[in-house]
Parts: C-alpha cells; structure tokens; sequence
C-alpha cells in the first residue's frame, strides 16, 4: 500500500539472517517461574500437570513448525531443535524466535485448564527465548546432553531435598547438608534415608521428556473387504529415554541426518 | 549449580547487546491474523472487541514493564518504545523481545473472553516481534509517525473497501475501483455514496490507539477530618490523540526527554 | 561472469550493515607498538617523526574518504568520525573497516622514509580497527573528549616517568613513585624536580592531533587585470586544540551539524 | 591508567565474537585493482611479478598467524582459512580481520619492490577484507572449490579475451565474441586461434596458489662425526595444485582436521 514521507525509518530493520547450515536450537524457559509454580501450588519437586502441560505446548510447536525435528524439556523450559538446511521464516532470527516463544506461552494459557482443571491460572505467564546456532552435528548431540545431563543433576538435587524438607528438615538445613555432595552422596542420603532407589525413579523426571517426529504406518481406510490401508505420516513422539547415549540416535538415525 | 563436560556449548550463545542511548522500538505483530480474525468472526473492518484486547494487553506489558514510555497500536500490532536510557535486561535484544511478546500473546488468551465473551478461541494466536534501534529523537517520533500514518492509510482504505463491498460491489470490483486512487477520492466515495464523512469517525479507527505513562493525583486516604490525602502515581493512559503533530509532543514533554 | 555450483557458500557472507543516521567512530591503533616504537629507537616519550608519520597518514585517509568530517589522533592511534548520513560502502562495516585500516597501514610504510630518512623500517606494521556507532551528538562529542583526555593523562604520566628515568632513576623505581598519584602530583614533580611547566608543553603532545575538514578559499586563476579569483575548497586542517571544551566546536559549528 | 567521565563510551563498542567451532575464512582482496594494475603496467592478463608479491604477502600472514592453516590466491585476492578451535583474538571478527588485512596491505608495500624492482610504486594500496563462518567441512572444501572453479574461470576468460586484443580484435569486439560462450568454445578459440593448450597453461594461472602448513625434517645441526640432526619444522607451502578434487586433500589429512 501507498507510504508516507516516514517510511524510511524502516531501513533501521537491520538483517538478522542465522548462519547457514548450522544446527538451529531454540530454548525457551519459563520466567520466574519458581514464583508461578510456588504462586499456583505445584507439586514439589516435579509436578505431573505442570510438566503434562510443558509438553503439550511443545507437541504443538513442533505440529506447527514442521522444520523442528527433536525437542527436549525439563523444568521450566524447552529446547527446539532446527536442521541445519531450515530455510523458515529465512532464517530469521527474530521471527523465528518470537513466533515460537509467543505461540508457547499462547499454548500455555490455552490448555492450563486440560491440565490444572479447576485451579485458576493466576495471571499469564512469561517466557523468555534464544537461538543458537550449532555448527556440528557433534556440538548439537553435546547440546542435548547439556540439557538431559542438566535435567539430572537438578531432579537428583531436588528429590534429595525435598526429601529431606517433607520428612521435617527446614530449608537451610537441607540446602547446607547437600552443599558439596557428589551424585552418590545424594544416592545414598535417598536410599538410606527414605529407601528410595534413585534410579528407579520416573524416567520423565530423571531424563526429562523428548519429542521428535517418526513415520508410522497410519490406517487411512478400509478396502471393501476389509483390509486395512495404511500410509506412512509424521507423527511426534513423546518418550523420555537416555539421549546421551548413542542408542537413541542409531534408533532413529533420521534425526540427525544433515 | 555443578555442571557436566558437555557445558562448553553454552559459549556458543553471542552476545546480542542492544546500541545504547538509542531509543528501542518493540513492534509486535499478529502472525496470519488475516485468517484469525476471519476465523473469529471479527467485524470488518475494524472490531471493537478486538481493539480493546490488543489495548487490554498492550496496558498489561506497560504495567509489566516500566522502561516502557509510549506505546502505539492499530490492527494486529503494537509498537512499544523503550527510553535510551534503558537498562532493561541489559539491553539484551533476545531477553527484551521474547518476553515482551510472550507476555502479550499470553495476555491475549488470558483476556480473550473478557473481550469476544461467548466467542470461543479456536486456536492459541501468534506474534511476531522485531527491535529496533533509532538514533534520535527525531527518528522515533518519525517512527511513530510511520505507524500513525499506516493506521490512516490502511482504515481509510478498508472503510472505503468495505463500505463498497457491504453496499453489493464485489470484492474484486471494489479492489478494482480503488487502485490507483489518492485519500481525496476514497474521502470522496465514501461522502457521495454513503454519506460518511471521514474525518467524523472514530479517531481509534483512523489515528488507532496511544499508551503512554502519565503522573497522576491518586487519592490515597483521608485524613481525620475527612480531607482527601493525593499522591502522585504513575498510570497509564490510554488515548486515540494525533501523535505527528508537535501538539500531543508539547503536551506531554517529558514522554521524549532522554 | 558464469560461476559454479560452489556459489551457494556466498550466502554464508552474512549482512553487517550499521545502524542508520548514528555517528561512525573508526579507531585504528598501532599492533604491539610498545616493541615496534623500541625496535626502532623512537624518542621517549613522543617522536616527532612517529607523529608526524601518523599525522600524515591519518591526512592521507581523510582525503581519500571524504565522508570523515573529523578525525583525532595520539601515540599510535587514530580515530576518524563519519557523519550519521554517511552511506560509505552502504555502511557495509566490514568494508568500511577493512579498507581504512589496510590504507592507514599501506601510507604508513609508503610514507615511513619522509619521516624516518635512513632509519629502515624492520618489518612490516600492524594495526587494528574497529567501528562503533555512536547515536547522539553528545556521544560522539564525549568520545571525543575520552580520547583528548586520555591522550592527556597518558601524556603526563609519561612525561613525569621519563623525566625520572632520564635523570636516573632506574624503571621499576619510577614507576612505584608514580603509582596512585593524581595529575596535580606529577605537575609538582615535573616543576620541581625538572623545572618543567607542563602546560607549556607542546599542546601536539598534550592534545593529540586534529583534523578536519574546513572550506577555505584558494586563488584558482587570475583575470587578465591581475585580480585573483578565489573559490571555496575543501582543505584538511591539522591543530591541536582542545576540543572537549566547546570553543573549538562554536568556531566550527558545521562539523557537528547532522 | 586512571581514566575519566568520558569512559562510558567505550561500552558502545559491541561484543563481535565468531560462532565457536565453525571454520573461519578471511578474504581480502584488492581495492580498485583495476586501476592499480593498469595504473603500475602489470602484464594482462597475469603479472608474474603481481603474483609473486601476493604471495610473498599471504606467506608472510601465514608466518605471523599460526591457527592459519591453508590460504588460496588469485588474482587481487587471497582467502585465508582458521581451523574451528581457533581462539586468535578470542575470535573478535573485527580485531582478526582489520590486523590480517593491514598486515597484508602493509607487507604489500614493504616488499614491492622485491618484486617490481624499479616500477615506482604510485600509491598504497588498499584491501578489503571480510571474515565468513563455515560450519562444516563440507562447506569449507566447497568454498575453497568456489574460490579454485572462480580462477580457473576467469583466468580462462581472460586468456582467450587478451590473446584475441593483442591478436588485434578491439576490446569492444573480443567482449562480443566472448559473450555467452562455454569453457569449451574458449579452450577451442585457443587452439585454433592461438595454437595455446589451455590445460598446459602454468598452473600458477589456472589453478591460482596454495599456501598450507607441513611439518618437515630441517636439518639443525651436525653430530661431531658430521651426521646431520633433524628436526620436525612447521613450514609454509605454496603450490599449485588442484584442491577440488580429493586428491590432495588425502595427501594432506591433517589440514581439514578439526
Ligand atoms: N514445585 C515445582 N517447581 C518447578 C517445577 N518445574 C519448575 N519449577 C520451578 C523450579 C525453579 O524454581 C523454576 C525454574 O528455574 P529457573 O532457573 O528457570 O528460574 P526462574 O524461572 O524462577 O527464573 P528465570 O526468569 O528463568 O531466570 O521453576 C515443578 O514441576 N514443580
Ligand atoms: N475484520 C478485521 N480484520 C482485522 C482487524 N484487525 C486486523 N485485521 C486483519 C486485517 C489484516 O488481514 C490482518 C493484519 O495484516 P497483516 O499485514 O499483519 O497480515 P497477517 O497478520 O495476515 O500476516 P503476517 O503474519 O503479519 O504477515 O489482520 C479487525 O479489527 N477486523
Ligand atoms: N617511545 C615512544 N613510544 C610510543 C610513541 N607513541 C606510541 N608509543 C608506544 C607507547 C606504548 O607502548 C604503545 C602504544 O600503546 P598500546 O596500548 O596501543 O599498546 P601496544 O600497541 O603495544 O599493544 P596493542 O597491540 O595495541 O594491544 O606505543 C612515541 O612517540 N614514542
Ligand atoms: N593485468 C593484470 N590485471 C590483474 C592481475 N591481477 C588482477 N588484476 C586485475 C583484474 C581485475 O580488473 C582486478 C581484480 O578484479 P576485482 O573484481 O577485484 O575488481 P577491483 O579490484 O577493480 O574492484 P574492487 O574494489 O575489488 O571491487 O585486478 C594481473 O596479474 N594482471
Ligand atoms: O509484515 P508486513 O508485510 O507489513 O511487512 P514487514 O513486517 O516489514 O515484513 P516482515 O514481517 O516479513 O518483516
Ligand atoms: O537462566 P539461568 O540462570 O539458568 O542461566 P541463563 O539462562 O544462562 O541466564 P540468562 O537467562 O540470563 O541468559
Ligand atoms: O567484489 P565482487 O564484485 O567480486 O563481489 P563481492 O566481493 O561479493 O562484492 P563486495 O566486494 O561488494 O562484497
Ligand atoms: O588496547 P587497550 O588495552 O587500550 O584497550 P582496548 O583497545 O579496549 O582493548 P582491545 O584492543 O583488546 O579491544
Ligand atoms: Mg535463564
Ligand atoms: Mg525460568
Ligand atoms: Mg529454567
Ligand atoms: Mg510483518
Ligand atoms: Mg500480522
Ligand atoms: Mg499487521
Ligand atoms: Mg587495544
Ligand atoms: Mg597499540
Ligand atoms: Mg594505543
Ligand atoms: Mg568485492
Ligand atoms: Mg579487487
Ligand atoms: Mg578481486
């Protein structure tokens, strides 16, 4: 449409094109998100509506931006990750960016009540985003065991703490008792402690959940006779399994084909 | 917290510092919202409901966040202006954008039904979002101009448009008859034919709608004796003011101070 | 010219365009000078012949780039200024960057026996460069004054350490005497011990190196009645001014203008 | 040193860090070199002693930048490629680029006349330079390729276009004759016309030069009894070869190890 003599304030947009063929992670997390979780009661340390509903907004990101093959939650944030040859939004970084994080939080309010049910959404939450660029296929595979190893450390802290605090430790105390502890002292105060093998523990809550897109076989319809039709479609998948090992990745060697 | 070996991958996050002492503009912007709006049933050419969402959580960002001055809106966007002198998350251009435009794609679902009622929201909405630095004064006043003489272009040409195609012109004739055509000929259309007279419509229509903060006398208590107690707050007001002219500039000086 | 299916890696050249309408600083500094001043025997602390050296080339530059209105230049740097409309290379900053340097550094070597004579010129020079934007007038002017007054400060501690070192005491020593003490100190010490007023010092030493564009009137031919005719060029001044108060600025209020 | 009021302006100059663990190249290549060469009588259309002096350059960067593991050059260019660990300069774009590229310049001038002898030197010369990321191997063979298939091109263009010109055809008319025409409409033009071999060419034309880093046996000194001690020496190389094909990049392994 026809513009005013104002228009070339537009030039000050500079070109914010991502490097190409790099690896693209896009991380959101949740902002202040120890007062909303404390402010709308969730369970302490991990809890299942909160993290249901994580994931449901992250399903529906990678419904929507089809160029996101594999994702990777815990806590209050989620990790998206773009193939190196994504040509979305042109590689835009801030459209790229504020579309995702913005469709997010929009999720967010809009499925809280299939998760939380009858418990108000206080007010509307924030989160914030970033994108980086991984150069290798190697840096991409070490970002993902970044977050899942990340995932570990946290959930194993958290459980042991808040072990200690249910069973009648005030917070300081617990926060001193577990300051300088190695994995397997926290290992040993949860077993001998409160007979709780650690490793048994949810894998969702140890490994965090992961999503990335598979082809199934779908049935589409039925001959006359009977016989099922199928047609491979995309699908995403939600599991929570090791992603630092090499197994998952030669499960699905799709995923990090370039 | 202890970290894993796989650590070094937080380097690869550069650095994206905003210039200082130059003015921010955060423009947000509805993703597809020719479709959303059709989707929902928004009145054309301009929703009253839908206006007063996108200003409800418009005042929300300001109230969220006071580094805010002034802000301008029209359609599905909203430019939010930043001072020079703003520290807000050290400037830090990802931190900024996304949470500003998660914080209003969130308001927007939150809010919703206070605005559209009945109306169910059929999917969550998305925003794209874009810093922008300017120099000089003189460049964000252009800037706002550049947005005030948009919403002026595009709601006369819409009026026109849909004024032609509700009196029986079909959508195509009616783009047909206003090719090419300057503001005097759609103020002419629009007087000879409907008899609108278009400087008498809404001013939220045609010069959409103006945030800005503004101290103000609040009454706080009373004293014994019943006198009323003020103290100056800071609000946020919302009008539908010309903001090219020096007019509103002058009324309001400290809104450009740096 | 035709070109290959290896082209595509041009698209990894990614945009560096610099904000628009705000002043461009380019400082070029001398790599390693501290070896390069010693390895060839520069006097302590100034060399009149490096300074001169460094004056030429910094004329050199402002006269092959006639977007530089200003430039300020002590020991071995220089800072050039362009004006916020500028539109040098697109204000591409790469090549703006790349090719001021690489000329700076080409005039050095060109020029080093116009100042050196017979002094040869060990090994090849080096320096760096970098652009930085700066959006108000005010900015541009207080980098200005960052530069005259360090020139200043660098200029009396150097000064005072060697009138010390000259007079016999040893580095280490003189260096202890000057650590911590403020500028009304070392003027006692140049007074006293050396009888040096430091403000009758060369204000080329003091104030660093000016230059600027002036438009002056040059006698281009006479008429046959021998009367001169003059017309207005545009000539590179070199003064060593103060140019942190405002005198210098009001008596060239056009270097300023935007 | 002690520093003054001014000293904010330095936070103005913004972080410019590389993607870690991409490969780096920096290309320079000659300002206005159309010019230059015609200007100082370079041989059309490949000046032996142009090309020495250009390498002599690059070689001399080589020496001074040891993450620099491979260069190519032709014609008024010269692409220099840093391994993904490299950490020169903390990897700031600006600081490697603006000293690579002024070294160059300035080695340009230091040993002119090694190779122009009495040719008169008219004025500096002047680079530019730009620095580009390349994630992959992949992409920084292809670029190297781009750079390779671009010298044989043109080189072949400007063989045929000089040999038709100094045969007597005009400019105007060997451009004409040119237009449109296959690499094999050249070689043939030569052939027939000229009775040149295009592929016996030097490939010091065609190929454009090499430069990599190799460790060889350098002979340090001698036993009593006269027998030579070696030592493992890096030491630069210049060559000529073809580096699209694998071949030489299996003969040299270790230069694309990342
Ligand atoms: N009780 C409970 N808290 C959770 C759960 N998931 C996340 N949180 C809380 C624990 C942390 O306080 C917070 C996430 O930590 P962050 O480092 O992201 O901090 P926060 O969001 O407060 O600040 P930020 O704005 O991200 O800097 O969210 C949960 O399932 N249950
Ligand atoms: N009927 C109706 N439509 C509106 C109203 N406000 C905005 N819209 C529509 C008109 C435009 O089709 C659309 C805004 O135009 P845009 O240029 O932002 O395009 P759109 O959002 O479709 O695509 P985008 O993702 O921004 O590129 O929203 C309203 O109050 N009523
Ligand atoms: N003797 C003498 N030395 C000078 C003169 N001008 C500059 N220099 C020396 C003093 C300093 O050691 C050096 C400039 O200081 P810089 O901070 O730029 O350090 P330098 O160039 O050594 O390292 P850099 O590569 O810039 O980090 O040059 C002069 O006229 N005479
Ligand atoms: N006669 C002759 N000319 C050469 C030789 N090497 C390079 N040149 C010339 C041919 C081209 O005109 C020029 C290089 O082309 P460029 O595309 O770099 O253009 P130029 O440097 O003129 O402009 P630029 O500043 O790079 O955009 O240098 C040589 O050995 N002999
Ligand atoms: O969105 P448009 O078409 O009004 O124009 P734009 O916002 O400049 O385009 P983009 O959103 O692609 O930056
Ligand atoms: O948010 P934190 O504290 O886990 O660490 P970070 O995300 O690297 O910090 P920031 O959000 O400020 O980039
Ligand atoms: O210099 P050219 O014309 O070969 O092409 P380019 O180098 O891509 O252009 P520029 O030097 O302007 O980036
Ligand atoms: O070079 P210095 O030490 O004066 O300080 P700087 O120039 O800010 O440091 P750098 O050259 O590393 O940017
Ligand atoms: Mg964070
Ligand atoms: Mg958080
Ligand atoms: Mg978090
Ligand atoms: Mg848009
Ligand atoms: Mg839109
Ligand atoms: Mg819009
Ligand atoms: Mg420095
Ligand atoms: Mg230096
Ligand atoms: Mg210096
Ligand atoms: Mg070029
Ligand atoms: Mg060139
Ligand atoms: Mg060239």
């Amino acid at each position: 449409m026809a513009n005013s003599k104002y228009e070339y304030v537009k030039k000050f947009e500079l070109d914010d094109t991502l490097l190409p063929a790099s690896w693209l992670v896009v991380r959101i997390d949740g902002r202040s998100f120890h007062s909303f979780t404390f402010d709308h009661g969730y369970q302490r340390p991990n809890d299942d509506r909160g993290i249901g509903l994580m994931n449901e907004c992250a399903k529906r990101v990678l419904e929507e931006f089809s160029d996101i093959t594999f994702a990777i939650g815990m806590s209050d944030e989620y990790s998206f990750v773009l193939r190196p040859t994504t040509d979305l939004f042109d590689r835009r970084e801030s459209k790229i960016s504020s579309v995702m994080v913005s469709y997010f939080a929009s999720c967010f309010v809009y499925y809280w009540k299939d998760y939380f049910g009858d418990v108000p959404l206080k007010n509307p939450p924030t989160f914030d985003c970033r994108i980086v660029c991984y150069p290798t296929t190697q840096c991409i595979r070490d970002y993902i065991s970044w977050r899942q190893a990340d995932a570990h450390i946290n959930n194993l802290y958290n459980t042991t703490f808040w072990s200690l605090v249910n069973s009648g430790v005030p917070n300081k105390e617990a926060e001193t008792m577990l300051k300088g502890t190695f994995a397997k002292d926290k290992n040993e105060i949860l077993f001998t402690k409160f007979g709780i093998n650690y490793s048994k523990e949810g894998a969702i809550y140890r490994k965090g959940s992961i999503l990335y897109r598979e082809k199934v076989d779908v049935k589409v319809k039925e001959k006359p006779d009977g016989t099922p039709v199928y047609r491979k479609q995309s699908k995403v998948i939600l599991c929570h399994e090791d992603v630092i090992q090499d197994k998952f990745w030669n499960e699905h060697p799709t995923l990090l084909e370039v």
